[in-house]
This record gives C-alpha cells, structure tokens and sequence, in this order.
C-alpha cells in the first residue's frame, strides 16, 4: 500500500513564507522568543491551520496550537511539534521545520479524513532558545518549571517579565498551562541534525536514540605573573600552558577512551592578559556530554582528572566549579520503531544516532514517551544564517513525521 | 688595596625614606610618571644631592641630575641612574634603587675628594615605565625621541600633554634635553634583576651582557563555530585546539632549541566564547626574546612556522600580525670588565647574563658604551608590592656601581 504523502507544494509555499518572516539576510534570523517576528510567524501557524479548517489554541505560556481532535472527545493526545522562535542572527530551520512539518502533518490527517484513536497536536513551544529561560512552552506545559527558575532566567528577570507582558502572558498564570499526564499519549519532534553526521554518511533520516546529557565546568588555573622577559621559561607557572595542556588533553582523552561522546572548551580568559607579562590566571568554559547517565559520571569524572594532573604538571593551583548537569533523555523504543518504519515505507534511508543539542523533546520526556525525527543539516551548520536543508529532506522529514504519527495514533 | 665602600647606614636611611614616597601598602608603590608622589621623590632627590654639597640639574625632559663635575671643565660625563617613576601599583625597588645607587656613588666620590678624568652625573631619568611614553627622558637625552613616537603615546596624547603642563614641560622644548653624543663618555645603570636567576643560583651580582631584543605578533586563527553537543569531535575546526597546540609547540621548540631565549602566550581570546559553542576565532598575543639579532630573526621565524603547522594540521585559517621589534643591545665589553673587577675586589659572586627586560641604558647604547649591574630580586617577582631585594645585596650592588664608575672615570 503507498503511504500517505504531505502536499510537497503546499509545504514548500508554507516554508518559504515562514523563512522570510524576521529574516534579516547577512543579519540571518531575528524571532527570538516573545518579539515582533516571533509573534508574527506565530500569527501566521495559527491563520495557516485555521485556513485548513483545524481549530488552535494558546495556552497560557502562549504555546500556540493547531488541533486535529479524535472521535473519541476523552482520547489522548499526541503531540507532534517543536518551536518558531530563533537565536539573534540564527537560521531559518532550527525550530521552525518541525513546527511546519507538524502543521503539515495534523492538515494532512484532516484532510484524508482519517480516523485516528489519538487526537494529534501541532504544537509550536515558547522560548525553547532561551532568549528568556529556554524551554520554557514546555516546561510550563509537563509542570516541571519551577519557581526557581523563573527567578532567575538566564536573560533577566526584568526583560522576560517585560516580554511577558508584551505577550499578554503572567508569570502567575503560566501554571495553567500544565497538562494532565495521562492526557499525553507521546511527543514526536522533527528537527535538523545541527550536526554533520547525516550529511556525511549520505543518510536521508536520523532516528534519534536519545537526547545527551551534560556536565559543564568552570576550571581556574592559578600561577604566577612573571616578567615574561626576564623569567626563564623552566621557571614559569605558566596558568595560559596549564590551560593549552588542558585542551589538547580533554580533546585526546575523549577521542580515545569516549569515542561517542563530546567535549568543549568554548572559552579561555586570562590574565593579566599583556604580551610581555607570564599569565597569572586562566579561566576555562569545559562542558562533555553523553548519551549515558553512567558514561557521563564517568567522562566527566576522566575530564576533570585529566585537567588536575595537567595543573599539577605545571605546577598550578587548580579550582573546578560545576556549572550544570542535565541527565541524558534516552527516547521512547515505540517511537523510534515507528519512525524507523515510516522512513523504510518512504524509502528512505535512515540511521539510529544521539542528539548532542537540548530539544522540547527531553521536557516532554518527564510525562510521556518521545521520539525525534532528524533531517540533514548541510555542513552541521546551525545558530547561523547559513543554516541550511535542502527542500527534498524537509519534505522527506515530513513524510516521516506523518507516517509515524498516523501509527503511533493506533498503537501508543 | 682596600676599595672604597658606600656609605651603608645612610643609603639604608635614604632607602626606606625613598620606599615610603607613594608607598600604599597592599596597594603597591603608586609612583606613576610626573605625578605628585613621582614629583615628592624628585624633590627628594634633589634636597638629598644638595645637603650633600653637590650640584643639581632638571633638563627640558624632566630628567633630574646630581653631578660631580671634573676638574677639567671640558671633561666629558659618565652618566649613572635609572628611574624613579613606577607602574601603577608596582615595587619600590624597580627603577628607584638604581638612581639611590647612583645618588651614594656621586656622593661618595665627592666626599672622597677623588680627582677622575670624567664628570659623575646620577641621573633619574623621566617616565621609564611608559605610564604616557616610556623610555622618555633618556629618549629625549639621546636625541631618538621622535616626532611619531610623542603623536602617538601608550597612555593616550591627551593625558601625555596634560601632564607635561602640571609637571612644567612642553613638548617642544624636549629637543633642548638632547646632549651632545660626544660629551657622554658612558652610562652605567643597576637594576634589580626582575627575574629568578641570581637568587635560584646564589650569585651576588649580575654583569649583564646585553638587553634582549623583543619581537611581538598578534596570531588569528579562523575555523568554524559548530554546537559543541552535535558536532563529532573528528568534524571541528576548533580554533581554541589551534591556539593550545601553538602555546604548547611554541614552548616545546624554545625549550629545546633556543636554550638562551624566551616566548609568552600573554593573552588568548576565543569567540564566541561560549560553553556549548566550538571556539571559531582565537586571537594570541606571542612574543619571543633573544639577545641576539640574527637569533630573533630565527627564532621568530621558527614561532611562526610551529604557529603555521599548528594552524593548518588543525584545519583553520591563520593570519600573523607583526606587532613590533626591538633590537638586541649589546652591552659594551670594557663596561662589563669593569663591573666584574668591581665585584671581585668587593669579594662578590658574579657571573654574565642577559637582561630580559627593557631599560634606558638600551636607549643610551644609541649614543655611548653602556653596561648594566644587575642585584638580585627575591622570588623574580617585579612590578608588584612584593618586589624585594635585601638590604645587603642592594649594598653590594651600590659598591659595585662605585667601583666601577671609578674605574671607567679612568679609563673610558
């Protein structure tokens, strides 16, 4: 039997008019959470779904809907979604694809008439990125945001709860938009790669296995600052080598002994900082992840092992400071069994892989079985304007969300 | 012969009155070029050489002189001094303890009553430390102050201009500071090491052979900012991975094939600078010292290659910015002779080495034979309120500086 297929026209036409919405060029993308492009793209989902003959909603952490409701009124509901809003300057398919491709889906099941035993939700989630608190639509919505983090989001408290308002959104109210647990059947989420892995091996379709942890850390190096003329090199306590030694070690450690795992160090500052003056200070931004809660103990115990012996080498003071922890968010076995057989009725090809990046995803995880659905992301590009996926993966990702849906909605 | 020695108990009482003006405690000896607390111990100096009976001169540049003039009036000078301004925050031996020298030896020779050949000037020199110029005054003496250099001051034209008028200068008249090269039969200057050398090998007294020259280059490495969570660790073009195998590798080669020589990192910024972001930009400011010309240019180019390498078996772009070349200054052969039989007949340890650092006596080589007594410095540390030198070793030094300027009045 030829499975169902989404309207490519139609999905491009929709794709196009999305990508122009806060599209600055050379600038990329500007619809971060709760701005004026924001809240026009979000216009535009529900007018598109409300064209379709699907009704919408928006709850009261401003998650925007379009609904295709079961026959069965106290049918549960799967959610198939991701976000609208971008990075600054980000790109135009991080977020937005897997909304788009869950609109397409929930127009598609309407329009063939078909009779499902879930009700499915086209959901797009508020501020995944952060631009306030970061996966805040779907922390609001699994009842896991807690009161901490609202007082103290990562952009200010005085900026979201200005951003708040302007959204017509309050902090008191954003309880109301926790959902039942038993009400959620699953959470399906497409999303680009962000990665170069699928572009690589020439795969059409990434079956995510989960959703990887992180153990980030600040490490500070203490030497001395010495006259860099005058301090022969064997008398240094050189804190910028200890900090080179550090780097080189994580990235050897983990390409040896992790092989599926990542390390970072995204930032160095030292001081005092002069060309002339041996550094006194380094600061180091280190985070690893993986996919395994276990792993992860290990990993991160192996990188901060290795960073102690090299400040000891050097004959450095060393001080590591945990910055944050999230536990990897393995995916629902159901789920990836059925988007792996979309992906094989569409003849795609397709491959299990981890998720290095946070998604709405490992939220929804908390109450309900997820999966993710990834497309190829030309060059790994992603938070930039060139940010890239070609039209027929965007429409080979749709095809598979809508192929997994329709049978989740008969087997979750 | 017995030699003529300092006089120890008023150099030590002249020693701690000095070390207490702009002395701040934690906060360092704040005596910046040309501001009250550098103005109170010119004065000083000044009152100090006049109770003594002898002569004081301030020429257009600010410099401040006590001098022993010859019995021949036509007598050419030996010059011996160095600076009492200091960097913010900085030790009260860097700079001071070289003109208190200085001012004892004048003093001495006077009392003495010794006929010499040449005339005796303790010279303070004005803004070594480059708080607006550096190296001003002895610039200004020597005629290689240029009209470039004054447009364009580390400390900004403004600030430079302002303080020239509470001090009493114009920059016009810092010409008239210039003397004529062949009235200047030399200059002798003594510093505190400002590095480890002497006290990790017990030597009393460094003769130093010459002053390091200095090239300094600004390395940008360009690769790509890529998530750090999705991006495999094979795929990065990590450029904070370029910037650590370049501070190791620049190391590693200075180490092992220019024993005599030293390279810094001082600084490293990466960009965007984020935990979860691979670091697409590092920026390095490298410096290396030889006291040799044809050396540097050596070990210049063999920094940049190692730099080069690293950059392209790291995959990243790589541009050297040269940001600026001092000369080696070699010191003159008979002023070192003369300051290692000054040592000896005192029955001080001795031994030859290069200064690291910059000093007026490399400005004054333009001109004259010049030579440097180096003391020993507690723990390396300069620049800083911990820079120390024992009282002994600044004695011993002081009668090495008299034994030599006696010699070289003799023979220069």
């Amino acid at each position: 039997m030829t499975p169902l297929t989404i309207d490519a026209e139609r999905f491009a036409a929709d794709l196009a008019a999305l990508n122009a919405i806060g599209w600055d060029g050379d600038g990329g993308l500007n619809r971060t959470a709760l701005s004026d492009a924001h809240a026009d793209a979000r216009r535009w989902f529900l007018a598109r779904a409300n064209a379709a003959g699907l009704p919408t909603r928006v709850d009261s952490a401003g998650n925007h809907s379009a609904l295709v409701p079961a026959a069965d009124p106290a049918a549960r509901t799967l959610l198939l979604g991701s976000h609208l809003d971008s990075v600054p300057h980000g790109g135009r398919f991080d977020g937005a694809l897997g909304v788009l491709c869950a609109l397409e889906v929930v127009r598609r099941v309407h329009e063939a008439g078909l009779e499902l035993a879930l009700a499915l939700e086209a959901i797009d989630f508020t501020d995944e990125e952060g631009e306030y608190l970061g996966t805040l639509g779907s922390e609001a919505l699994t009842g896991v945001l807690t009161s901490e983090r609202l007082a103290a989001p990562r952009g200010g408290r005085e900026a979201m709860l200005g951003a708040f308002q302007r959204a017509g959104l309050t902090e008191a109210e954003l309880v109301h938009a926790r959902r039942d647990p038993h009400t959620v059947a699953g959470f399906l989420e497409l999303h680009i790669e962000q990665g170069p892995a699928l572009e690589r091996s020439g795969t059409q379709i990434g079956v995510v296995t989960g959703i990887r942890g992180n153990a980030s850390f600040t490490v500070t190096l203490t030497g001395a600052a010495r006259h860099a003329g005058t301090t022969p090199m064997d008398a240094r306590r050189d804190a910028g080598v200890g900090a080179a030694a550090i780097i080189l070690g994580v990235r050897e450690l983990v390409m040896r002994d992790f092989p599926g795992c990542v390390a970072n160090v995204g930032d160095v500052t030292l001081q005092p900082g002069a060309f002339n003056v041996v550094p006194a200070r380094a600061r180091l931004a280190l985070e690893c992840r993986s996919l395994d809660d276990d792993e992860l103990t290990v990993l991160a115990d192996a990188i901060t092992t290795v960073a102690r012996d090299q400040a000891a080498r050097h004959d450095l003071e060393i001080a590591i400071e945990d910055v944050g922890r999230w536990t990897p968010v393995p995916t629902d076995a159901r789920v990836r069994a059925a988007i792996s057989a979309a992906a094989q009725e569409h003849g795609l090809s397709h491959v299990e892989m981890p998720s290095g990046a946070g998604h709405d995803a490992q939220v929804l995880a908390e109450i309900a079985p997820v999966g993710m659905v990834f497309v190829p992301s030309v060059g790994g590009i992603s938070h930039h304007r060139d940010e890239f996926t070609s039209l027929q993966d965007c429409v080979n990702g749709a095809n598979v969300l809508l192929g997994a849906a329709i049978a989740l909605a008969r087997t979750l």
